[in-house]
């Protein structure tokens, strides 16, 4: 198995000589989703794309003024998301994508994708819009670009609730790790579209 | 001034005729985003386009779990917003919008508009999307889309802190009200776009 960035070296290099410090770019601790804030952010300031991940939504219920410019929300409750998470333009065209962890080594389960979000990004596909799946192994440390076309394609083909980390291997591009970008997916992205 | 619709009209026929019922679309309780949603439900219904409006973005302070399935947010902040209300794709482009109400007859205050939206619109036009400003005097039932090109020009040109409606008259386009869709905007960007 192809760790990305040999991982296992490092790990390795740190059980034989743990005097040395070693300089890595990888933080365990860190989310997909803060990973991809950097990522986004990283993107902006280069002016190389706009994609910006959307508020979660909520449905509130109760609100309190205690003071005139103020407001405070006192009562909601988190609601299924119609679209996926992360959109935005990128060389004049849409682009749009859903990212989720799991920590299971061998499949990602599609109870982690609702129904509307696969309809979303089927009609971006249809649209001539950039769709994807960035899905991430955490057990693995492995993180996955997923066509919506691919996806899609899967879940005609197949009759089953989750997609074995197989299809992902032969089927997606795994996304290297790196510092800036931390998630460097446009690259994946450039290779589809027929880059610069 | 040209009311949209023959507004006038159908008031001296409610005053005239009062026990002919007159059929309107106008609903002058309805607010621009419950109308602009209605009318991005009715693009996706006929698959013209996939446009929708971000949720809110708000700051959790406190969360609690009555049960192992409920989470219910006990506090929460609104925060500024760094992107624009509405993004979509539109004809594989993608599309990005501000929409505000002013009860103003005169001017458009540029209160109304955030700095990094602004910027946000920018970058958009800058990248090639389809970015623009869909602004109601609801004292003038009157509903303008101004592009980000537009409006850009005007901040540079002038050091006013509103938009005169003058200016919208020149140079931004009336959309007209409808019934399906509601608030027919894309027919104006197919218009600036070159049309199918």
């Amino acid at each position: 198995m192809n760790y990305p960035n040999g991982i296992k070296k490092e790990t390795q290099n740190n059980k034989n000589n743990s005097t040395k410090p070693q300089i890595s770019y990888k933080n365990r601790g860190m989310t997909l989703e803060s990973e991809l804030n950097i990522t986004n952010e990283y993107y902006r300031e280069i002016d190389k794309a706009y994609i910006y991940k959307k508020p979660t939504p909520i449905k509130i219920t109760k609100v309190d003024y205690p003071s005139r410019d103020k407001t405070v929300i006192k009562e909601a409750f988190f609601t299924v998301p119609s679209t996926t998470d992360y959109n935005g333009i990128y060389k004049g065209k849409y682009i749009d994508f859903e990212a989720k962890e799991t920590k299971c080594k061998t499949a990602f389960s599609l109870k982690n994708i609702h129904p509307h979000q696969i309809k979303h990004l089927n009609n971006i596909y249809n649209h001539n819009g950039i769709a994807f799946l960035i899905i991430r192994f955490t057990s693995l440390n492995e993180t996955y670009l997923l066509t919506a076309k691919k996806f899609i394609d899967f879940l005609k083909n197949e009759n089953r609730k989750s997609i074995p980390i197989k299809f992902f291997k032969e089927n997606a591009y795994l996304i290297k790790d790196g510092y800036k970008p931390r998630i460097n997916y446009l690259e994946i992205i450039d290779n589809l579209i027929g880059g610069i």
